[in-house]
Order: structure tokens, then sequence, then C-alpha cells
């Protein structure tokens, strides 16, 4: 049995972990920007965790109104920018806290007076030593090479930092249901393994969301191209609509997220349209008016805050990759070309 | 004939018209910026505006130091946000003046406090009502619907700005010398023409760079599906080695944009690794190191700084996406299924 399966279903208790371990770190981190004078965060990050920094982007600005940028990290580490980071909060996002890139943007941003803070599985690791706050992912092990709970466990760190330095009390209650939301997610197994077969011959795809979620179509689309090989491209509808939707031809797939919330009509919209191009719409939904349009509908079985739901939405989109994987007779542990770089101790 | 390849041939003329017609306007915002206390720059654009707003990220990062935040503009149009942006300078980038997100996104900022300044081919347009601050991109009208020209002029705008207020008179007047190194660019269409057929049944690929010309890969990829309908995926070769390198197999085509600089050695290396694995590379370059690995070598007649090498390499991806749109049959004038949404008076 590939271990991914395993990590997938371990997500859960980890997000429940960092929940339950890192809110005094939080608390700290909290206090120290409220003590500052912070015009913007910035957050530093690589592959999925960059994924993860999407969503925070998104999260932080819609819930404390300070502006967000991810970083180009190359801008220190090639061109030796002196980037002014004096008034900002830099994150840096890196599982196994050994990402160089990463690491050298965090020197730079403290060396520069940053207030800066590591999100790692690593408590012991590089980064923690060149950041000045840290709050851990409570991940254990990674053992599979295409990251799974090491995203979901980012983002309940990023998420519990956010909602704690917004005062959000409704959505900090909520976020304490998320773990119950995301077992909830994992029963949609057996679903998506029948379903993979379907696509055993699928060589291209988008994957599509808006909003919070334009992160989740980016993640689900990695771990598609990661473990199956297939040509799986992200977008934001509102960006597809204006250039992409033209390669779409009868049949070819689109794999959909379109949770109810404030993004639910522009993705609903494009389900429209793309199933009056007899495009295959494969949708992710709670909500049957999206889902009565799609190709092939999966039901989320569980209502959740738009805000909440990148963490619960990725993980059927995580199974279904698994799944596709093991359909087109590959290990989805074993990624051709694809190693494990960084390895967590 | 169709109209893009004109407009791709006018592009040294609009970038010409913006660098001895904008000085003005260009000075007092730069006046302005300096007489404010800015920690950080948020740009806020959509399609290839977008792609202009992420190489404009990296050049204001390096030249001055100020950190560049690219605007999720659904933060605000969507959910509402009240993003702080009152220390930002906010720029919005929008060929028509016309984007209605963007739109909405300069008006909250304006009422936010922030510096605003719009960049935009039309002087009357919408968006010019609701910044403090213009500069023009002096594009002429714009017929094509795959957008060439104003991508470029919206370079000129950006460089032409972040130069000034680095007050970096090397890279200035290196900048007044970029008309003739784009004319010079303009020179490969004979060759370009002659390998187009080569690629008649491509149905996929990648296209790559690195650091400041991340944004130029992205650009290349959309220009070919918006005009080809092949699925080309732009990728930064520091994220492609951790993942989509699994997908490459043998003859698979790869274009990589390769200028001397700083980002040379990461996309050499990577040419040489698409090599071993008998990948076809196709490489822009002014390097004979990077063009003696390359399946097919188009070389660059202009050695030009890097930081500014983006301006000139999108022209040779940009006819050639033109001659494999004809090679394929289609007319690159009329992308199916994308419409000039918003049209230039």
């Amino acid at each position: 049995m590939p271990v991914m399966i395993d990590e997938i279903k371990e997500q859960p208790k980890a997000f429940q972990a960092v929940l339950a371990q890192e809110g005094k770190n939080i608390d700290r981190l909290c206090k120290a920007v409220k003590g500052r004078d912070i015009a913007c965060i910035i957050i530093a990050a690589r592959g999925t965790s960059d994924n993860a920094a999407n969503v925070a982007k998104y999260l932080i600005e819609i819930t404390n109104g300070i502006p967000v940028a991810l970083a180009a990290p190359s801008v220190v580490t090639l061109y030796r920018s002196r980037l002014d980071l004096s008034r900002c909060l830099v994150i840096g996002i890196s599982q196994a806290g050994q990402s160089p890139d990463v690491i050298e943007y965090m020197t730079q941003a403290k060396a520069y007076g940053a207030l800066t803070v590591g999100i790692t599985n690593d408590m012991e690791s590089e980064l923690v030593r060149h950041t000045e706050y840290n709050i851990f992912t409570h991940a254990g092990e990674e053992r599979g090479v295409a990251t799974t709970k090491s995203y979901t466990s980012s983002l309940a760190a990023t998420y519990l930092f956010a909602l704690t330095l917004a005062e959000n009390r409704e959505l900090i209650e909520k976020l304490q249901q998320v773990p119950e939301a995301m077992n909830k997610a994992l029963q949609l197994d057996a679903l998506l393994r029948d379903i993979a077969p379907r696509y055993r011959y699928m060589e291209e795809c988008f994957v599509m969301a808006r909003g919070i979620n334009h992160a989740t179509a980016h993640e689900a689309a990695l771990k598609i191209a990661e473990i199956s090989y297939v040509g799986a491209r992200p977008y934001s509808v509102a960006d597809f609509a204006h250039g992409p939707i033209a390669v779409v031809h009868e049949g070819f797939s689109c794999f959909l997220f379109a949770p109810e919330g404030k993004a639910f009509s522009s993705v609903t919209n494009m389900i429209q349209t793309l199933s009056q191009k007899r495009a295959e719409t494969i949708v992710y939904s709670n909500s049957d008016q999206a889902l009565r349009k799609a190709t092939i509908a999966i039901k989320l079985p569980v209502d959740i805050d738009e805000l909440l739901s990148p963490i619960v939405y990725i993980i059927p989109a995580q199974i279904f990759a698994y799944y596709l994987s093991l359909t087109k007779g590959y290990n989805p542990d074993r990624p051709r070309g694809l190693t494990k770089v960084t390895l967590t101790r």
C-alpha cells in the first residue's frame, strides 16, 4: 500500500495537532505583530508551500486588511537585491525547513529588520535558526514524495495565525470544526476510486476555481501532474475566460472547485459555459445547483465557510490524484524524475 | 495579412514613443512617491497585463529595493475586504483602461489613501478617472485580439518609472537602446517562419525561464495557447525541477529563455538536464554556450542587459506563436472562444 494514501488520511490529526499545540507560539507572534508598524506581509515559499502561501495571501488580506506579497526569492538569491523589508512581516514556509531559497530570503529579511516567522515541520531545522518566531506544523515524518499533509498542516498554521491576528472569533470557532470536516471529505475515497478509471487515458486537463480556492486549483493540478504525468493546467475562472478557454473542445476534461460562497456564481457560470461547449466537467461542490450541471459530480458531504473551504476541498483532489496514478499503472510514492530534495529528519 | 504581425512589428515605435513622451508624467509620479512614505507597491492587472506586472515586480524590487505585491483583485471585488493600502503605491495596468476588476481595485485603493497610478493606452478611459497619476502607453489602436504591443508598451511605462525612481542612469541610458534591440529581434522573422512547421502537430509543451524572465515564459505560453490551442505550460526552471519535470519524455518540446545574466546558469543547467532526457529544447539566447545544447537554436542578434531582456526576448516568442497559428491553419486574429472584451477607442 503506497504511503501517500496513509498520509492523506493523517491530515485531520495533523491539523488538529497544530490547533491544539501552537496557540502559544501564535499568541506571541500576534503580540509582536501588533507591537510593530507592519505595512505589509511577505511570504516566501516554493512548490506546494507556495500554494499554501497563496491561500494565506487571500485569507490574511480578507480577514486582516493587510496587503500580502508572495516573495520572488530569486530577487534576493540571484540578483542580490537589498530589499527594504523593515516594515514587513516576512513568513517563510518550508516543510522540512531546509529550502535554501527560503532560508536565504529569511536571512536577508532578518538582516534588514523585518519581523520574521518560520512555518515548518522540523523544530530543529535550518529555517528555525534564521527566524525570530516559529510555528510548527506537527505533520510527523512525511515519507511520500508527493506532499499532502504538509500542505494542510501549513494551512493550519497560517489560518490559526491569520484568524488570531484578526481576533475573528467566529472563524476561529469554525476552524475547530475543520478536522471533522476533513474526516467527512475523506469518506469520498470509494467514490473517487470508482471514478478514476474513467481518466485512464486523460493526457491533459484544466483545473479551475476562483478567489480563495485559486490556490486549491494550483495544488490539485500539481498533484495530478506530479504523480500521473497528466498535463494539468490550473486557472482562475476569471483568467480562463480571457484566453485559455479557446483550447477547450468537446469532451475535454475540466475540474472545478465550487464551494458555496462569494466565488460560487463565477464558477457555476463557467460550468455552464463549459457544458455548452460539451466539455467534460468534474465538479467538487457541496451544492446541488453546481453539481446538477456537472458531467461527474463529487459532492462534499459538508457545508463549510468558504474562507475555510481550501483546507477541506483539496482532500478529494489529493485522493483523486492518488487513484488516477494507480489507475495509470504508476506508483504514486515514486514519481519518476522527482526526488524528495529536502528530507525531514 | 493578419494584423497581429503588423502589431508585433509596431512595438519598437510604440516603445520609443513612451520613452519620448512620458518623461514628465513619470517625473511627477516619482516626485510624489518620494514625497510619501511608501512601504510597498501593489500592481493590479489581468491576463497579459498581469505578466507585465510580474516583470515590473522583479524590476522594481531589484532596482529600488521596495517590495512589490501582485494584487488579487477578487479580495476587493468579491470579498469586499477593507485593505489598508495607505502606505502603498498602487499601480493599475489596463491596456484599454476598462478592466472592471482593476478599476474597482484602484477605486478602493484611492479611497483608502493609497497613491494611485494608472498605466493605460487610453487617455480618456475609465481607469484614468480613478487614478491620481497616469502613464500612457502610446500603442495606438490595438486591433488584434492576441495582444502584443500593449505588453511591451506597458513594460516601457513600468521600466521608465522604475529606473527613474531608482535614479539608475546606467540602465536609463541602456533603455534608450532597447527599441533598436527590438528591431534586431524582429529580424528573426524568417528563421521563426521556417521553424514553425516542425511544430504543426505539437499538442503540448513547456515554456521556461527564471528570474526576471519568469513572466516572459508566462506571456510566451499564453500567446501559444491563445492562438494555436496548444497546451503550453509556463514554469520557472526552479519550480520545474521539483515536480513537473516528471512529465517530460523523449521528444517532448520545451521552450527556454536563456539570455546571459544572473539566471543564465540555472537555465542552461535545465537545458542540459532536458537534453539528457532526450527532450526537444527550443532555446532563445544570445549565447552560443546555451544554444550549442539546443535542439533548435534561436540566436538573438543582440546583447542586452539581463534586466532589460524581457522586453526584447518576448518578440521572437510572439512571432513564433503567430507562425505556429498559421501553420496549424488558424487565423491568429480570430482565436476561437476569445473576444476582445474591452475595446480601445
